[in-house]
């Protein structure tokens, strides 16, 4: 087996390595340790690398294969975990000096299920500080930086998982997505990233920000690896409420390749009117590949889409600073300047601006109710605008500026107001090299559409295996 | 027919009256307007009465039976609306001065099916004010009188529902319920009321007072009766996001009579230690009446109902203050001084304080999602208290005072918070002849179990019967 080809492995093509004895599992994690070494101090993907612990699951993984003992798709796999996801035993710093040294008694849901499938735990990802930004250009252990331009953003808030996917340090990493955390990196990196409905995955034992927007999914370097994660992950869960006791599908098996005949919305208000001209460019391309493969773009209406911005405002600030309370009294110089305004603000919060947000959000979710009656899936840019540089706050997008969150987050964030399923795919590059993200949107519960649009498209464009370079 | 008996009939003597024609509708709409004309000056149960339109649906309803074109048990029944539920062409006031010119140019969804269900609209009943409040002693129309004691309040909000109920003005109302105000003028009159599952009534057309707790459902004479009304009212509705698809059961076909091996929870906490002795007896000698009918008490544990006091406070004043914001602003005097203070202290609850109300809310809805694994329903008073005299503002419980809200809505508040089902039945007087009602909640959307074991106990009790003089 030639080394150098390893990075281009899909989840299912490194396990197969595995089971063939082609590849252990522990060389493969060596590997990754000392990339992981040789990078961090420029990219700050990682805050904690657990090199004995993943070792051991690596050696543990090996004698499995040997014998012959193969659980399912992810045994042996390396994985992350965003930082904000409970850990047992090991720091969960919310890239925060708040929780710096904090160790949870006890794991997510999600590691568990991840741990159960499998996986062997590379360590944890850094992120924009206790998830509440969207660059990750904030954190207590340095700002994470894009491998395409070290320049600029990786996006955020799960920046580390995206990085650590995009340069193979991890097959897959969780993040969490309150206004588009998964999404925004997983363009701003060139991956993909999926958050799922609102209650598919269960957030026990996930700091929250925003506990009515919050989500959690995958970070993968492609659709294939995206649902075999996002299965691995979903389900209900008695320890969260808001999870669904509706059954998890079988993701794999809406990987087809064959979308014809599906509907795309194509919505004609906000979103194209707020984009670079390269990045719609890209997104229009996009959809004429979708059409050459017998899908049929339609122009669909979200009249309500003018009020996302304020509900958006309201509600992440009010429902973090809720959170944080006691942390930004008792703990007030050990969060980052940009937290500090940030949760101070939404303790000004009255709770009925804060309620006419929630009824506004109803607006937002009739609206893309009403469109998925006549489409199966929307499609969107991931972000209006190319990834900026580190330490950019206001952007100036078709002669308006906007401060960065606002410049990020727009068209993500409607899905976490609805709670809709979404996927960012990567979709072109822009003139100066950096990836742009298409987004597909679906159905409430309907990750198998949003998946199979996602991989058709996919097969179908030359972006999954544009190779980096230096890394 | 002897019409002295009238007033003691259920809907189903009564339709099968019309039926036979042994009693002609427009004669019983005849007889309830005359009674309201002579009752409603002391009473103020009624803020709009339709005579013209109420007489012209009796014709049609008599022609109906005349022809044999009977199209169900309702048809022909008198009803009336609390006067938040949105009439077409009638004015619908909430009891409050700002609302007094306000005529809705449509009718409300449970106002179009009792009406599609062929009952006769005989007119809006009077309510605590903007339905903020226990006692529909602050109304615009004047204070709601209780039957059994004119200087006692009928309990509120729904109180003219209530009283209109008690000595047949109408055969059923509809009531709205925030934290208690279907089930306690229920309680205070002595006559039937049921807050269904949130999600199970639709709520388009109604002005809201907290759009997270506000339900809607009837009040009736009987079981029977509520049963056959809340089956018309319920069901999905595409104008209000928050109904069920859930089909609605046959809730006649659940009353048996039958309760063997059913599992009656009690309470350990919160409930009974806070209640008027005289109120405790009765109940628990409604507990031994179902031990009796082969049903088996256990108790059970609540251990976060301290929670609830706080919860209530928050978030019924915040919400109640962002939907009506703006009159507050533009129509400040044409409150009462009593709303006016409501909604001002509504103003000022931050959002952080909202949301972690609306995060223990949480808490009591796993208590009572764990007790119900044990349990088929759980029973307690609808009130700590016999209703008290109108006027009086801090009430006096074991030795503890507290404020009028404080004292009538503790028990039936939880069920708000947690959205789950609760009847009210009557099951007793006080010693000074005011009525006792008892609360039994059951599991989300088993409104069967609930009425099964109201009917059942009320089958085996004399308190339907209990003929009220003077009226």
């Amino acid at each position: 087996m030639n080394l150098q080809e390893i990075p281009s492995f899909t989840i299912r093509q490194l396990s197969t390595a595995f089971a063939r004895k082609e590849l252990s599992p522990v060389e493969v994690v060596q590997t990754i340790l000392s990339h992981i070494s040789e990078t961090n101090p420029r990219l700050h993907a990682f805050i904690t690398v657990l090199q004995e612990s993943a070792l051991q699951e690596a050696k543990e993984a090996e004698a499995k294969f040997r014998s012959g003992n193969i659980s399912g798709p992810l045994q042996g796999i390396p994985i992350a975990h965003k930082d904000i996801v409970y850990t047992r035993g090991i720091p969960t710093t919310a890239a925060s000096k708040v929780y710096a040294d904090f160790i949870p008694s006890y794991d997510a849901t999600v590691v568990t299920r991840l741990k159960a499938a499998g996986t062997i735990l590379i360590g944890k990802t850094n992120l924009h500080e206790i998830a509440f930004g969207p660059t990750s250009a904030v954190s207590h252990y340095g700002p994470v930086r894009n491998p395409w331009n070290l320049e600029h953003i990786a996006g955020g808030s799960s920046g580390g998982s995206a990085v650590g996917v995009l340069i193979k340090l991890c097959w897959g990493a969780t993040g969490t997505d309150t206004g588009g955390s998964i999404r925004v990196p997983a363009s701003a990196c060139g991956v993909v990233g999926i958050k799922p409905t609102y209650g598919r995955v269960s957030r026990h034992g996930v700091i929250p920000l925003a506990w009515t927007l919050d989500h959690i999914g995958p970070i993968t370097g492609c659709v294939e690896d995206a649902a075999l994660l996002l299965e691995a992950m979903a389900g209900y869960d008695p320890n969260d409420l808001t999870t669904s006791q509706q059954p998890v599908p079988n993701y794999i098996r809406s990987l087809t390749g064959d979308i014809r005949g599906l509907r795309i919305g194509i919505p004609k208000e906000y979103f194209f009117e707020r984009a670079e001209d390269e990045v719609i460019q890209a997104v229009r391309e996009a959809i004429r590949v979708l059409e050459n493969l017998g899908a049929y773009p339609e122009e669909i209406s979200l009249p309500h889409m003018k009020y996302a911005p304020l509900v958006r405002g309201a509600i992440i600030f009010a429902e973090a600073s809720a959170y944080h309370e006691k942390a930004l009294r008792t703990r007030w110089k050990d969060f980052s300047s940009d937290i500090q305004g940030k949760l101070t603000l939404g303790a000004t919060i009255p709770a009925r601006r804060y309620i006419q947000a929630q009824q506004a959000r109803r607006l937002l979710e009739r609206d893309f109710l009403n469109a998925f009656q006549r489409v199966d899936v929307i499609v969107t840019p991931t972000l209006p605008v190319v990834p900026p540089k580190i330490g950019e706050e206001v952007i100036k997008i078709k002669g308006i500026e906007t401060d960065i969150a606002g410049a990020l987050i727009p068209f993500t964030f409607p899905y976490n107001a609805t709670g809709l399923p979404a996927i960012s795919v990567p979709c072109g590059f822009s003139a100066s090299g950096l990836p742009i993200g298409l987004q597909i949107g679906g159905k409430p519960f309907d990750e198998e559409t949003v998946l199979r649009v996602a991989y058709a498209y996919e097969q179908q464009t030359p972006w999954r295996n544009k190779k980096i370079s230096g890394w």
